[in-house]
C-alpha cells in the first residue's frame, strides 16, 4: 500500500462532552472507545498510518467523575472531520455511539473556524423581539387547533388569539396538508385574519403555519406561506431532520422566524445513561440548525422533564456559541394560565410561554382570556427567571 | 362559532401497535390518552364538533396483558390524518408520544390505500439480487475504511474487496465531502477501481458511496455517483431524516439501491419502555423510506443487540406491508470471519452479511481475505436461518 500521502490538518479541534455511565475503568474504556468509533470506526492497532492515529482521532482532554457510577469526559474531535456540514457534526458528535448504552452527549463547543460554518439562528431573541415590537416580558403564544377543524375556524379561532394580544400563534403541530384541512387554503386565510386583527390592534401579531412536510416540498411551503402572509414557521425536525429546519432557515427567500416543535425527538433524552442530553439537543442543536424559538415540555404538564432538565434547555438556548445568537426557550405541554405568575418567576422574561387548550377552558370569549393571559404575565414579568439565577 | 363544515373522512383507518408501561389502568389510559394526543392534541371535553371526535380520534380496538407491567394496544387511525406524506405519517404514529416515558411503538399496518402514496424500496431483495447475479446465498459485504486515508488508497482497498469477490462494497459512513477527501474524487476513483476489478472477475460487485449529506445536496451527489459509475448508495437517515432517504429512492435519476446505516438513530431504541421497537424502526420505517438494505448492530458484537432484538428486524424487513419489497437485513458491528458459519445460521441466505476491520486482520492480502469470507459463506448458506424457523 502506497502511503506516501500525509494528512495536513489545522489542528483546530471542537470539543464534545459526554456522560459515560460505569464504574471508573468501564467509564474511561468508554471515553477512549469514542475517538476511534467517532472517527476511524476501526481497531487502532491495524490503523494503516501513524500520520492517521496522530491527527484524526479523538482525544480525551479531560475525565471527571460525577458520581462512583457516572464520569464526565471532555472529547476534541478535529474540525475537519466534520467538513462543512451539519449532518456530519452531528454524525462526529453522536453517530455510532448514540447506539452503545453508557454514552450520552451533554453538549458541545464549536471554534470559530467550525462555527463560520452555520448561519444559525436569523433573528433569535432580539431579531424576534423587534419584529413584535414586544420588548421587557416574555413573549405569548398558543397554538391554532383541534385537528378536525376547518381552515375558516381555525382562522376564526387565529383572528380572537391576535386581538386578545398572543405574540406568535402556531399551528398545532398535527396540522400538515390534509383533505379536511389543506394547507394552501389555512394557510392563506389565517394569514389574513391575523393581517386584519393586527390592523384593528396596532399590534404585530405573527402566525407561524406548520411547514413539516415532505423534504422537497418544505421550502416551497415556507415560500407559498411568506408570500400568503404569515410571519414565521413551524418545524418538527425530529420528523424532517435537523439539516431540513437548517434549509429554511438559511433560505433568503423564506427568511421568517422559526419555532422548533419536538414531535419525534422525545427517544433522544428517553434514557437517562444514553441519548442526548435536554440542553445539548433542544438547546445546541436545534439553535445551531437555525431555531428562533425552540418549544419543550415544561416540568409539571403531562410530559415529564424536570426543572433541572428544563434549566439544561435555557442554558443551551443561551450559551456562547461564537456569534450564534441566543433563542427563546418555550415551555409548553399542558400548560395552564394559573401557571402564570410561576412560569414568569422560573423563565423569567426572556422565554415564549406556549398555553394552548386551556385558553379555550376559560369561557367562550378567547380574546378576553387571551388578554387575562397577557394581563397575568405583565403583572409577573421579572427580567431574570430563577432558572437562570440558579445557575 | 360556525359549526356547519362537516368531516366527510372515507373511514379507512392504518393500525399502530404499542408496548404500554404500568400496572392495567395506567396503560390503559396510555392507550387512551394516544387516541388524543396523536391526532386534536386537545383535552376531549372542549373538542367542539362531534364528527371531530367520532371521526377524527384514534380509537383502541385491542389492549392485552404481556405481562403485568406491559400491555400492548392496537390502535386505529384515520388515513386522511396522515395526509399523503410519510413526515406526518411518522407524527401520528409517534410524534408527541415520543416525550412520554411508557410508550413504545412496536409496529404499524397500513391499508394499501395509504400504502399507494409510497414507493419503498425501489429494489428489494429481489431487485439487489437481479443487480448482483448472486442468488441463494447471503450477499457480502464490507466498508472501506479508516477515516484519513486518501481516495487513492481506499480505491486500492475497494479494488482489492471486489477482486475478492465481495458484493457491496460502502464507504465508511464517516467518509462524506471532507477537505482530506473530498465526496467527488473519492467516488470517481473508487467507481472507476470497481468497475476494473468487475472487468476482471466477471462479477456485478456494487460500490455504494454515503451521500448522506445537507438535504439540498444529497440528491445532486446520488446522480453524481451514478454518473461517476457507483452502483448504490449509504443514507444514514437519523442524520438527515427518513424523508430525505425517501428522497433519494424516488428519485428516477438517482435509481440505485439504498443501503440504510444507523448512525445517530440509537436514542430510538435505547429506552425498554419507551422509543420505538427494533423491527418497526429498522425494518418497517426504514423499508417504507426506501432502504433496500437495513445495516444493524448484530447480537454480539460491540453494541447490544440481542438475538431476539436482530430477529424482529428481520420480521420487520419482511413481513406483508401491501406491495412493498421486502429488503435485506444487514447485520454488522465488529463482526467477525470465524463467526460466518454461525452468521449464516441464525440469518439464512435472506441477508448482507457486513465485515468491516476484521477482514484487515487476517494477513495483508485483502482479496485472498475476502475470498476466504465468500468461501465460508458459499460451505455454510443455508435457506432459512433459524431466526426465521423459530418465529
Amino acid at each position: 500500500m502506497n502511503s506516501t500521502p500525509h494528512l495536513h490538518l489545522s489542528g483546530c479541534r471542537f470539543v464534545a462532552v459526554y456522560h459515560l455511565s460505569g464504574p471508573r475503568d468501564e467509564a474511561l474504556a468508554r471515553a477512549e472507545d469514542i475517538c476511534l468509533e467517532q472517527t476511524v470506526e476501526y481497531p487502532e492497532d491495524l490503523i494503516p498510518r501513524q500520520d492517521i492515529r496522530d491527527q484524526i482521532l479523538g482525544r480525551v482532554t479531560s475525565f471527571e467523575p460525577l458520581d462512583d457510577e457516572r464520569f464526565e469526559a471532555r472529547i476534541e474531535f478535529p474540525i475537519e472531520t466534520a467538513g462543512d456540514e451539519l449532518p456530519q457534526l452531528l454524525n462526529v458528535l453522536f453517530g455510532n455511539i448514540s447506539i452503545k448504552p453508557g454514552y450520552r452527549l451533554m453538549g458541545f463547543e464549536l471554534p470559530q473556524e467550525l462555527l463560520a460554518r452555520f448561519r444559525g439562528p436569523r433573528f433569535g431573541r432580539s431579531g424576534l423581539r423587534d419584529l413584535l415590537g414586544a420588548y421587557d416580558r416574555p413573549l405569548l403564544s398558543t397554538a391554532i387547533k383541534p385537528m378536525g377543524l376547518s381552515p375558516a375556524e381555525l382562522a376564526e379561532y387565529a383572528r380572537q388569539f391576535a386581538l386578545g394580544g398572543i405574540d406568535l400563534i402556531k399551528d398545532d403541530h398535527g396540522l400538515a396538508d390534509q383533505p379536511f384541512c389543506r394547507f394552501e387554503e389555512r394557510v392563506q386565510l389565517i394569514s389574513d385574519a391575523v393581517r386584519q386583527a393586527n390592523h384593528e390592534t396596532g399590534l404585530n401579531c405573527i402566525y407561524a403555519p406548520n411547514i413539516t412536510a415532505p423534504v422537497d416540498q418544505i421550502v416551497d411551503r415556507a415560500r407559498f406561506a411568506r408570500r400568503a402572509g404569515a410571519g414565521g414557521y413551524l418545524v418538527s425536525p425530529g420528523l424532517v431532520g435537523f439539516d431540513t429546519m437548517r434549509l429554511v432557515a438559511d433560505d433568503d427567500q423564506a427568511a421568517l422566524p422559526i419555532l422548533c416543535h419536538p414531535a419525534f425527538m422525545g427517544s433522544f433524552t428517553m434514557s437517562p445513561t444514553g441519548g442526548i442530553g435536554h440542553g445539548a439537543l433542544y438547546g445546541q442543536i436545534c439553535r445551531l440548525a437555525g431555531a428562533d424559538v425552540v418549544i419543550f415540555p415544561n416540568y409539571g404538564g403531562r410530559f415529564s422533564f424536570s426543572e433541572e432538565e428544563c434549566r439544561d434547555i435555557i442554558r443551551g438556548t443561551e450559551c456562547r456559541m461564537g456569534d450564534l445568537r441566543p433563542i427563546f426557550p418555550s415551555p409548553a405541554g399542558g400548560m395552564k394560565v394559573d401557571r402564570v405568575a410561576e412560569l414568569c418567576r422560573f423563565y423569567g422574561n426572556e422565554s415564549v410561554l406556549l398555553i394552548g387548550g386551556d385558553l379555550h377552558r376559560h369561557g367562550p370569549n378567547l380574546a378576553e382570556n387571551c388578554r387575562r393571559f397577557a394581563e397575568l404575565v405583565r403583572e409577573n414579568s421579572t427580567p431574570a427567571g430563577n432558572a437562570s439565577k440558579d445557575r
